[in-house]
């Protein structure tokens, strides 16, 4: 088990694995984030798959080797995959990551992203109003343990300055850049590429911390450079696919 | 009421108060426009949502500040979705823009979109061909204004030059750039930046040409740096981000 | 009937067509590719469509210049619509494209895909491994060829090197760049981009011919200023937009 001294180096491996590996990455995701997704899990290495018919979607996700489940847009067809892809998962023992967008807006949102907390997520990533929503309280590092160690998953919870938590661990990363917040499915991408680490980490805590660090130096690379929010969701996927572990080492900014 | 000779200062204010308000949009949009018109919304300073699910949109809507409905894809998912979000948002007396994408090609549409208008959107905004459509007749000056008068909405209506009316007003908008044409959803995104512009001020009118106004003018400057319309795209989200009011006022071409 | 030696000059001149001549193209298309499709149709210089209601989609293909029919998400609204217009484009006599994307992972999807080649499709569009699922062996030269003579189309498979046969001709495609499979729906906006060249040429070979060699040297030169997979995305785009006839024939890299 490593402490979060070692996350930055766990991260550099990480990244470079992904290139090397190319694992598939099945994605149920919203209409809204599918493409930024996808570029941004083909910009990492990885080969994602985006299907959600009720008939192929269980093949996919038992040939895949990580799975994500973004509740961004809550239709039927999607909630029918998304309890064939979980199931499907479960038998085949591929890694899942349970992003619950906006279940702060939405109290049956809320409930069904309950139901799939209760079926075996690896990690839980959301923001604080996400949090609040779903655990009934407010996501200090205390709250976050306790939720992660109550339901045996990572809660990876994003904000100015990042979380992850196994229960046990504790890591805070301040890597990212404000422009993050102004490109629509960043957050989805975060999801996706923690669901691209746990394809190639059986450590759930430590995927999660090496998505969050590799994302958020993207970010301030991308920053360097951007005009703007336009210009900087096209200059994070660029700076994401030429991070190399020495980058990720020296500017990777985690606390335990 | 403003006069048109006001309308540059109208929009210079609404572009600083999406800064600096926040407003929350909620968008029925179609698959091929959502994540343009978010990243739009974001870069404006604007939080969109686009869920279409039957059991949540009604609070979606009461929650958000504005409405937009755009018919670019018909399905009935979308259909249901947009009965429902028009009620809520007469409920919740939030102002929505109709915008009847390619009722010129489909007849089921058209009439769709006729109900629509019957039904209290603050904006109708469209292009000839579908205003053609709509009205049943040539989509001059005078037939512009009686329509607006007729339906109590206002009419806005893009092309080489938008125009905009209440039935009584009528400001043209000389803004904008042939790029705009090259880019898919732009016409949508014009729209929901329309609803932007509504959840920050009473007067649709000014709203309206606050609206095409300011994207008309972030489309002036991406084109003086954009290398096609693939580069433009983004530009246009940059110049949008960074659009201030001496900019507006100094560069908006409005005529009565 | 052209050589393969004319297709340099058959290219050239479809390329300018399309931008003469603005053909409508509608697009069956899957959600993560939509938005990307319809910027590089618009680029070419067509008018893309994408709708999927059943009510509509049949009088949209009927009034298109041709059709575009990929498997990417293979859900039931897109399967009934896909019927529908296969229907539309036989009666209209407009011609189509098959791109059966993923049929190498999903049973069901290749039972649909074989049921679609049955139906007159004018080019199947597909890499190896979608070849080898319907074909039921190797993509060899002469495989492709035999598959081509037996259902009346044109076969064009894309690769390292891409292989285009109307059964008795063949043309093998050398341009294009490592950045183009490290982008999502770029497989899908080249068969869009087939679509469109079927719509201004009676020839499906010197159409797919041509739609492979614009975009391959679209994304050579895009290749030469792009920073990594992001703004490789947005420089092709510009360059399909500016692609001229004589930088078509000087770039253009074809063999028998």
């Amino acid at each position: 088990m490593r402490h979060s001294g070692d996350l930055p180096q766990a991260a550099a491996g990480l990244v470079g694995q992904l290139q090397a590996r190319g694992p598939r990455i099945h994605c149920i995701t919203n209409t809204v984030a599918q493409a930024y997704t996808a570029n941004m899990l083909l910009a990492a290495g990885c080969v994602p798959s985006m299907t959600l018919s009720a008939e192929e979607i269980g093949g996919f996700v038992a040939r895949a080797d990580a799975l994500l489940v973004n509740l961004g847009t809550f239709d039927l067809e999607r909630r029918e995959a998304t309890g064939i892809a979980v199931a499907a998962a479960a038998e085949a023992g591929r890694p899942w990551v349970l992003d619950p967008v906006f279940v702060d807006r939405s109290a049956s949102r809320a409930a069904f992203a309950r139901t799939l907390v209760g079926r075996g997520p690896a990690v839980l990533r959301l923001n604080h109003a996400e949090f609040q929503a779903l655990a009934g309280c407010e996501p200090t590092r205390a709250a976050a343990q306790d939720y992660a160690r109550a339901h045996r998953l990572v809660v990876a919870l994003s904000g100015a300055t990042d979380l992850v938590t196994d229960g046990g661990r504790v890591a805070t990363i301040a890597n990212g850049h404000a422009l993050m917040a102004k490109v629509t499915a960043m957050g989805c991408a975060g999801s996706a590429l923690t669901a691209a680490c746990l394809a190639v980490c059986d450590d759930a805590f430590e995927a999660s911390a090496a998505a969050l660090i590799a994302l958020g130096i993207a970010g301030e690379i991308a920053a360097e450079t951007a005009a703007g929010p336009g210009s900087f969701a096209i200059a994070i996927i660029d700076a994401l696919a030429a991070l190399d572990a020495p980058t990720v080492v020296a500017r990777a900014k985690v606390s335990p």
